[in-house]
């Protein structure tokens, strides 16, 4: 069968097997992730044995030491990923909640019902832990899935893919509600993004170079973030025994998040007491500063300093470099991350309360924050129990995606027999 | 200026505006909607003459009778707008209000705040009416607007938009904030769809050839609904006293509307009660019937009967044309409608508590609805106050969609210094 042929079977049978995930109670859509979880610890020995072969494959085919350690399964991967399904367990049913139900001057009472999307595709590197976090996260919200996980890790993905099945089977759900692609074909994720006569959305995780493929060619619609150019405003009015810390988490609590700090504005009237300060501790941790005239004048003397580009205003470094710039206040930072923001998180340090409020206000980003580290952006530190991804659109939903976003709204109409007049 | 540079300018205009209406408070947004208003009125000659010109030029181009009708600006249709105008200034203002914030482990508080998508591109038909309503609607929910209606309006939307700019200037708002494509050119419309990096969503308001063609198109999200084609199911347990007014509702109240009933499907147990006496209230319309074997069997005599082919379930009529098919029972019933229906809004007659239950959840639509005429999917019906569109989507809005429809909830922070650890 050619790939296309298959990736519409594949399809197909995700459509089919959708109506009856969403049909499904949630006690019978929880029984099949307690057995899956139930599964993968009785099949751990299976599972690591899978992933050896994925991992000895890749090491001879020379996969770079972080994308290794990524597709490595540790007992401890092993044991979040069965924490993980049980944490899912444990968060509320969102389907089939109705809201707003109200009567109508017509007699007719009008609400809104959560329902699954349908169909969710997944495409996602060589991470094993995510075909189960997926798969864990689509069964709940009641929708049918397909994954498509990097081709380095296709042992450990077909072994889980048959545990998920189990569970599925075991709870009487259809094994199609997940479907694991066995193929390693790259064409495979080109069908998988075009055919969305059985494909409600895509969530891509993976590189930028990935997620702009996906943009120019995908024709059903996404759930995606491109990159994460965050920001932290240091005001005038700030609190430096905040501003310090908070500047110091957000660069250097990891690098390689989307989340991470990227630039960093400072008031003018605040920057000649902050800045050295912050030097100090970023000296520490070797973090390279590109910086504008006025910041360079202030950093001078510090051990990796440049000047920025106007490339640097637009950087995801994802690395211990961070670009600097002295604004005049508010409005020329908010202008500033208006401009430049990939749109995903920028964070105000300040005690001034109208500042922060504008602030929250008129900085168009996924995710705005007052007195607080830029890596608080995450589905577990918001309280949605686990994320499937994180947005940077504007429609559906903006920031870390949680079951929520995998449903959305209908409207229900509970009539007495009304006609329209 | 060729056509791609003038719609290039109009969206830059449009992208620098947005930030400025997003900004503005309600108070000023509905400041502006009033001096419109009173400006529609105080102008209400000038209107009526460039309206007489656009309605000559269409005559002489021989337009269709149901067209001139909808490009006709009458005295009535001035009062309606101006009407709108008002019933918008007293919806409460959605933007800015902020739901959720609770309290997480780490001390920061979450939760959303609803904001504007930021450009709305409206293409919509020779409707002047259209122009008012969307500019309305897009200045309340803190949007800017680039609307394109059919050229035969051109010379009233220009008079239009005249006013709506004055009114946005005499609030302190941008002129830019609504923009009317000032071109006939057709190539108008294939730029507005392709310039994301200027537009945030698309409406479309139109026939399902110009849907179609912007859904192969258009590279800027869509909010839309491309035909309506609605079920009533009458079940065994129905109340025909209920089932009879609503069947009749559904399909003859307005024979040209997307939320008019095109296949009625009735329970095998009730159909030799209910078929004949729908079809007495039918023929008096001369309402034609395409009917399964068993309807055909029924309803023997009828003077407008046809046999059903498969084309028949998948037919907006738009017409006094109605598909009848017998059914089993409520499964064979919600199975039809889940294969044939366009998601648009579909209605259950029943007494049956569980058989309710089971439609409203199960029916995948974007309205699902008990003992009510589907005529009711309608903004103003549901409670929106003005709708925009109706959605036939899945991802952001499903059905009728308003001022929440043109807003997204982004994530607000509150934090007092904490940082990840």
């Amino acid at each position: 069968m050619d790939i296309t042929n298959y990736m519409h079977t594949i399809g197909r049978q995700a459509r089919a097997a959708a109506r009856a995930m969403a049909r499904a109670d949630g006690a019978t859509r929880n029984r099949a992730l307690l057995l899956i979880a139930a599964a993968i610890e009785r099949d751990a020995d299976r599972l690591r044995a899978a992933n050896a072969r994925d991992l000895d494959a890749a090491r001879d085919n020379g996969l770079a030491p972080a994308l290794l350690e990524r597709l490595a399964l540790s007992d401890k991967a092993i044991t979040t990923m069965v924490d993980g399904l049980r944490q899912i367990v444990a968060l509320p049913d969102p389907v089939g909640e109705m809201s707003n139900l109200k009567f109508r001057p017509s007699g007719i009472q009008v609400g809104q019902m959560r329902v699954p999307l349908g169909v969710i595709g997944i495409i996602y590197e060589a991470r094993p832990n995510v075909t189960v976090d997926a798969a864990g996260l689509c069964i709940k919200s009641g929708n049918a899935a397909i994954l498509r996980g990097g081709s380095e890790a296709i042992h450990c993905n077909r072994a889980l893919a048959a545990l998920v099945a189990e569970g599925l089977r075991g709870a009487g759900l259809p094994e199609q509600g997940v479907q694991v692609v066995d193929s390693v074909d790259r064409a495979a994720v080109g069908v998988l993004i075009t055919m969305p006569e059985y494909v409600d959305v895509i969530v891509p995780r993976g590189g930028k170079g990935l997620i702009e493929r996906l943009m120019r060619e995908a024709t059903v619609p996404m759930i995606k973030h491109l990159d994460g150019i965050c920001h932290v405003y240091i005001d005038g009015k700030a609190d430096i025994a905040k501003a310090l810390p908070i500047a110091f988490n957000a660069k250097t609590h990891r690098y390689g998040t989307c989340n991470t700090m990227e630039t960093l504005l400072v008031a003018r009237d605040i920057a000649p007491t902050v800045l050295p300060q912050l030097a100090a501790l970023y000296a520490a941790k070797e973090v390279e500063l590109r910086a504008d005239a006025q910041a360079l004048a202030l950093l001078d003397g510090y051990p990796r300093l440049a000047a920025a580009t106007e490339d640097d205003w637009r950087a995801e470094y994802l690395a211990p470099i961070l670009a600097v710039k002295v604004v005049d206040g508010i409005d020329a930072a908010i202008d500033h991350i208006n401009t430049y923001s990939s749109k995903h998180t920028d964070a105000i340090v300040t005690e001034d309360y109208s500042d922060a409020l504008r602030f929250l206000r008129e900085v168009d980003s996924a995710s705005v924050m007052v007195n607080a580290s830029t890596r608080f952006a995450d589905g577990f530190e918001y309280g949605l129990g686990a994320e499937i991804g994180i947005s940077n659109d504007k429609l559906h939903a903006r920031g870390p995606v949680g079951l929520e976003g995998l449903t959305s709204l209908k409207y229900v109409v509970f009539g007495h027999g009304e006609v329209r007049t």
